[in-house]
Order: structure tokens, then C-alpha cells, then sequence
């Protein structure tokens, strides 16, 4: 497939209507794992890649070293790739738009763009900000000749901007606005309230894209609801993790491998799994 | 510390008697993980680091590739590194020079190198020229002033080289001689037989290192049998990665997130386990 053609495909995947479930990659391994398992589309998760780095998650990465993995999450798969681009490394559109141009080259078909500026005193850019930053994404996109699926991500609920029926309005205000700009669905994390997301499904007009938790809605329930797209986050990295840590805890204070035989991938296994890069 | 330091303090944890458990990490969240859980010294997987890059084991990876991901281990922890750089990345000893040249650089201690060529027809590099190979690691480390811990890996278990009493007189023959080359410790992966270990404990002497294998015997019993050294490979990466795959096929049979709760690693901690960086 072309990147045109990843990127219509896509489009398709997770048109209104539909129920993409986007697991989300931190390496080639866990790229090629959910490849495996059958899923259409990846998406990368930031927070994932930073730790596999060693870095806190919030743009401590530079973009350079951000692109080098989302290309190589590329390189081993076939289906296509939405890339996490957080705030878009950098403030200004000009930043958005050097970012988008080097997810294209990198090889991915999408993004996840965020108005979250990090900052907790302002925890989002000013609505015209952000419109601009996505505007610059859809630019370059345009002039590479790419529909790249902009999937625009407002932190109102991660955030917590706002109270009740303030925080909704302000959600579908910035949706509809980031939709003007250019994006192609909208992404609102920690939305969990089955209400609210009915709300917003009627009052956005484009796709929507929820973030699952363990423990809350399982996916077949976040599509009843109406949501057309359903990623994971950092959620599995950081089960990885979690797996590490038991087993180098039995490690070292029993020396044996109890937790390390639970779950298992064969090494010959493995050899057939990377064969293709 | 300074790189002497930890050489020197990686040699005292490991020399005859004492009982060095060494985990090996393919990334900095897993070099972070088991540090937290309190090793004195980590070892790296070339196996797990190839994976999460999304190759098959073998030096299918550039060098300088793996001696990023190496610095990237260093970089984020405090305890001595010891690095897995197959068999040197490339046959000569000059290979085997730049290699180590750049393991320093990149503040790794220690290393392991094979004398696995990869090649089934003849699987093991000849003695003379994994001789030459070994002293000519030790002339860069002696060169740069450092007393690097060179762990000498003979693969005639691994590779089943010769049968029973043959296989094991190689073994010594091959040992001895990479001690006097210059190796501080011999590395023998896949053997497991606790009567061919007490032979080699006798035999050879410098510490033995071994792999400890999930169904194998604990590191516990492996250290009573004289045993001063244990790792454990790419064994906890291909852990993670059978956890991956058992989320991703729940996630995309059922749409649930059961396995991933299995195990969890908190989002607030883990921007504790990265703030050093």
C-alpha cells in the first residue's frame, strides 16, 4: 500500500459508524505483536515511547528521537500507523508543522495532535492557537498530497477544564473548531461518562475517539455508545512494566523465574516475527 | 562513580564465591525497573534490545544502533553496565576493537562476547582467532585506561559443538585460553547439567557465569554449585512480549482489558522512575 493508500484506508476504518480499536505501539516489538493479533491500524503512544527511552512523558523527548521510532514502528508493519505527536513539539504552528512533515517522511498516515500546553496554569493552548496549529498540520499534509487522518485531541477532560456543563460546551466548541481547521475526528481522553458521550456524539459531526481504561467500558460498550474509535494509550507499556517489576522483585529476593514463566513468547517464534523488516 | 569505579566495583561483585545476580535490559524502562528493584549491576540483552527494534537476533542490528540503546541504559541508571555485543560486530579483531571502543564511550564496564559466528556449518569462531578477538578488546580497554570486565561467552553448549566428554574438554580448552587472552569471566549459555557445571567450576579459574532459563534451576541452587555469576537474557523481554500478545489477542477477540490489569505500573510512578534522566 501507498501512504495514500494507508491513509484512505484509514479514513475508512474509522468513519462514523464503525469500530476501530487502535491498540498503541512504544516499539517494533509491540508494533509487530498487535499486527499479529489481528488489528487493522496502530496507533504509537508517546508516554510509551518516552519511558522506553527513559524519559517522563510530556515532550521531555526531542521530536528527532520521537520520529526515529515512530519510523521504525513503520518500517515493521503493514497496516497503517497514526503517530502520537503530543502538543506537537512545540508551540507555535511553525513547530506543528515541521513535526508533520516529519511524521510524513517517517512513514505514518495519521496523528494525534493535543491542546494540552503542559503548562497547569493554562492547561490548554487559546482555542485560535490551536486552531492555527492544526490548520499548519492540514497545510502540509495538503502540500505532501496526504490525507492524513488528524485525529485533534482536546485534554477539557483530562484537564479538567472548567465544571459540568462548562467543560462540555467548551469540548464541543473546540471540537467544532478543530473540525473547521482541518481535523478528521476528535479525540477526548478520560471521557468516560456514558451521558456526556452520547452528547458529544450527536454534537460532533465527525468521528469519535475515546481512550480505554482498565476497568472502565470495555470496547463493544464504547461502540454502543456511538464512539467510532477506541485507543489505548500507554496503557499496555505500562502493564509491560508492571510484568518487569514482579518479576525482577521474585528475582532478586528469591532468585527464581516463577513470574517470568507466566507468559512466554518462544525465541524461534520471535526469529519469525521480525523476519519481515 | 566513574567508569573505573563501577569496573571495578562490577569485577568485586562477580569474582569466585560470591553470588552476582545479573538481569539484562532491552530498554531504559527496563534498565530502571530492575534497578529500582535493587541489582548492584545490570546486564543488556542484544536479543531483547534487536527485538524492540524490530529484528531477529544475530547482529542483524548496525552497531551503532546497539550502541545507542547501550548509552540510552547508561544514561538512566547509577549501577555498573555490562554489554551484550554478540560477537563484536564483525569477524576481525578490529571489528571487535571499534566495537569496544564505542561500548566505552557509550560508559558501559562490561561486556560479553561470543565466539558464535552465526554460521552452522562452522558455528564457533576458531580458538586462535577468538584469542586474537578477546586480547584485542583488552588492548582498547587497557588503551582507554579502564579495567573493563570482559565476560568471555564460548558457545559450544548453545551451538552443541562435539558430543559429551569432547564438548566439554573444548569448553575448558576454549576458557582457559580466553582467560589468557584477557577475559575476567567465562560465560557459558545453555548449560545447565549440574555436574558439568561443578567440573567447569573446578576447572576454570575465573568466575562462571550462566543463564538461568525459566523450568531451569533457580539462581540460588546454580550459586551453590560454585556458579558466581547468573543472567538472564533476553528471557524477561520475550516475557513481556507474550504478555503483549496475550492483551492484544483479548483486546481484539472481546474488546477487554482483563490481562492488561493483570499487571499495571502507576502512570504517577512511573514519571518518578523516569525524573533522574
Amino acid at each position: 500500500m501507498t501512504k495514500r493508500e494507508k491513509a484512505e484506508l484509514l479514513l475508512r476504518l474509522q468513519q462514523r459508524g464503525s469500530s476501530l480499536l487502535l491498540p498503541n505501539a512504544w516499539d517494533a516489538a509491540s508494533a509487530r505483536l498487535f499486527e499479529e493479533a489481528g488489528f487493522s491500524a496502530l496507533g504509537t503512544t508517546s508516554a510509551g515511547i518516552a519511558f522506553s527511552y527513559g524519559y517522563p512523558d510530556g515532550e521531555r523527548m526531542k521530536r528527532e528521537e520521537m520520529l526515529q521510532v515512530i519510523a521504525r514502528i513503520v518500517s515493521v508493519v503493514q497496516v497503517p500507523v497514526s503517530a502520537d505527536i503530543e502538543a506537537g513539539y512545540g508551540p507555535s504552528a511553525r513547530d506543528v508543522a515541521d513535526t508533520v512533515q516529519g511524521v510524513i517522511e517517517a512513514g505514518a498516515v495519521g496523528i494525534n495532535l493535543e491542546d494540552n500546553t503542559g503548562n497547569s496554569t493554562h492547561p490548554l493552548f487559546p482555542l485560535e492557537a490551536q486552531v492555527e496549529r492544526i490548520a499548519a498540520a492540514r497545510e502540509v499534509a495538503d502540500h505532501a498530497g496526504l490525507p492524513l487522518v488528524i485525529n485533534a485531541r482536546t485534554d477539557t477532560y483530562l484537564a479538567q477544564v472548567g465544571e459540568g456543563e462548562a467543560r462540555l460546551e467548551e469540548t464541543i466548541q473546540r471540537a467544532n473548531a478543530y473540525i473547521k481547521a482541518g481535523a478528521d475526528s476528535i479525540f477526548v481522553p478520560l471521557l468516560l461518562d456514558p451521558e456526556i458521550i452520547q452528547i458529544l456524539v450527536r454534537e460532533i459531526p465527525v468521528p469519535l475517539n475515546l481512550l480505554s481504561l482498565p476497568g472502565g467500558p470495555s470496547a463493544p460498550e464504547l461502540f454502543q455508545l456511538g464512539v467510532a474509535r477506541i485507543s489505548i494509550g500507554h496503557n499496555a507499556m505500562l502493564s509491560t512494566m508492571g510484568l518487569v517489576r514482579t518479576i525482577a522483585n521474585e528475582l532478586h529476593e528469591q532468585g527464581t523465574y516463577e513470574t517470568m514463566s507466566r507468559y512466554f513468547y518462544g525465541f524461534a517464534e520471535s526469529a519469525a516475527l521480525f523476519s519481515v523488516s
